[in-house]
């Protein structure tokens, strides 16, 4: 049986170009940090790289500071926000969206938990963030990813940057959209981004800091890599493929668009055949993802069924350890444990065809449902 | 002009099986925490370099977490330590060995200057850590790494594992030793690594915790990755090199330990033909490592001159950013700084030869010195 990938939010598949650059130097070795020959040759490849991204980003080049992922850069900038408010002997009034990845939610309500910041987290009315002018305005510090990894529901960074003060920092972790959608608005002060999200290979990801973002201390004592923000001898290997990929972002970018009528083409077949809501159905989403609850279904079964009919998709916040407490997004969506268990997320990789979703329609009706959830 | 590679601290050449396993695994996706076959198979090729790994540090599987490098992992065991003293409402007393990398160093003296732990260094005379049974006892933390990356200088870890309280937490960043010299006692409880000087890639590494140190808390919370010590998606990519170059650690071992005789003729011809000190001499050192003062000769020339003369050699702590504050251990040697900028370290690669020192050795008197430092 051919399986099915469409579990492109938790992981997607490397362009073969990406792979290509990584046999390519392959057999490279030295440390970058070195001053000689074997040295330099590594940090040109990683210095190659940063200029690609850079230039995606529209930032400068060093404002792009290289991490082991998403999940390193998100840590790493509560961790400096942390150390800031320290020196500045002041606790940052902190506004966050409840569509954060665990790498970013967990160590901001940790902090929350410790008195060390003081948090309001944006309401959520009908799937959608509220922009409250007065309370973006209060905010010191803004927390919104661009993107929501389970449901693809989108947050409206531009009314958040519109409304908020010149001095205020605003923070977005980019990773799921990156590769999809239009690049945020320049005025957001720390970008934090994933490889594996966009054609590179897991491992390797970044931050940009500018702007407001420029007064960020580095947080991480160590051998000063990256400007001092980020200790660590670099993958020069991960790095030029993660540049390697960015180069292709823009049809990356484009393919992704075209992914959109597939994914309603399959939505509504779902709707047509099963009982099944789709969540943030009439709200901006990524339009290659669709987090399907099948009300009446059994979550274990469900999960178990998906994997023996070859489907590979996602469960819950997929791209994190099984989190038995259940998504802090869904529950704030107004979503039960139970209906969050049921709920399957598709995720469309770029190569997806209608073939693909056809099937997966096939076997969800043939090898997957109970009788209860037909229409 | 052929390159001579004599770096080996700063980074050792990838072996040829681990970047067969690089090729051999490009192709794969998905994310391994995924429940479903494109995730399983990626857990399956991580769990197995985990298993490899174990074995060779004769740990149990469930003991090794993965990181980006031993800098994050000495980062994680440093904010664990942290963590647990803050949930214990107790300052540990730990006590440092001076030959630490920045990656650990630097952290332990800041969790010091602000007042979160009790700080010993072990004193050195002529080179050596004095290993004094008081202060050991005393300690709640010791921590030595095993082998010294600027000079090669080993820890006497017996003799602090023999006087050590049983909950006494014993840390050893083995990094440096791990290929080349045998392994430390099973009483050391946490250990960090890297996978850059044993014949992996750069960007992964790790940490085994066992015995006094499984009491310490995951500080970094997140997507609950490696037990919840380590948020990020694992790079199966590097991590599968790693535990393919794991498998051949043995035989790394035996080559490094032929090393000797090589370096040792290498330090007889430099110091029969040039004014020279060599850092260590008649201590226990890694077999592969020579630390070199041309006192007489001007720092900034010679750092030119070795790689304009193709030698890729070390200077300082070569593995982190170049830091201009000079090196903690070598200050503690009794080394000024102009000494230790007149320091180039040679560290020989596993493949080294004869022919390659005699080179070495010809173009340091022809292009490199000058008649100052001639004998």
């Amino acid at each position: 049986m051919r399986r099915i990938y469409l579990d492109a939010n938790g992981s997607c598949p490397s362009l073969p170009k990406a792979q290509e650059k990584l046999l390519e130097i392959a057999g490279l070795f030295g440390n970058p940090s070195s001053s000689h020959d074997h040295g330099r040759k590594l940090r040109g490849i990683i210095d190659e790289a940063r200029q690609i991204i850079a230039h995606n980003l529209k930032a400068k080049e060093k404002e792009i500071i290289f991490t082991s992922g998403a999940s390193e850069a998100n840590r790493l900038f509560v961790d400096a926000l942390l150390e800031q408010s320290q020196k500045d002997f002041k606790k940052p009034k902190v506004l966050l969206s409840p569509f954060e990845h665990p790498s970013l939610l967990k160590p901001i309500l940790r902090a929350h938990e410790r008195d060390l910041i003081l948090l309001t987290i944006f309401a959520i009315i009908d799937g959608q963030l509220q922009i409250d002018p007065h309370q973006i305005k209060d905010a010191d510090v803004i927390i919104a990813c661009q993107a929501h990894n389970e449901t693809g529901l989108i947050n409206d960074l531009d009314q958040i940057v519109k409304n908020a003060r010149e001095n205020t920092l605003i923070m977005s972790d980019i990773s799921q959209a990156w590769a999809r959608e239009p690049l945020v608005s320049k005025r957001v002060d720390v970008l934090t981004f994933s490889a594996q999200k966009m054609g590179g290979f897991p491992g390797i990801g970044g931050m940009a800091i500018r702007g407001v973002g420029k007064t960020l201390p580095a947080p991480w004592p160590g051998g000063g890599q990256e400007k001092g923000y980020r200790p660590g001898t670099e993958s020069a290997l991960l790095i030029a493929s993660f540049g390697e990929a960015a180069r292709h972002l823009d049809q990356q970018r484009a393919k992704h668009q075209e992914l959109k009528s597939l994914r309603d083409y399959f939505e509504d077949n779902l709707r047509r055949r099963f009982r099944v809501n789709i969540i943030g159905q009439d709200r901006t989403r990524l339009s290659n993802t669709s987090a399907v609850c099948f009300v009446e279904e059994n979550p274990d079964a469900l999960r178990i069924s998906c994997d023996l009919a070859g489907l590979s998709v996602g469960f819950g916040a997929a791209c994190s350890g099984l989190a038995p407490e259940g998504s802090f997004a869904l529950k704030r969506l107004g979503l039960d444990l139970a209906v969050e268990k049921s709920t399957i997320r598709f995720s469309l990789p770029p190569d997806c065809t209608k073939a693909d979703l056809d099937e997966t329609i096939t076997r969800i009706d043939e090898k997957i449902i109970s009788h209860k959830s037909r229409v």
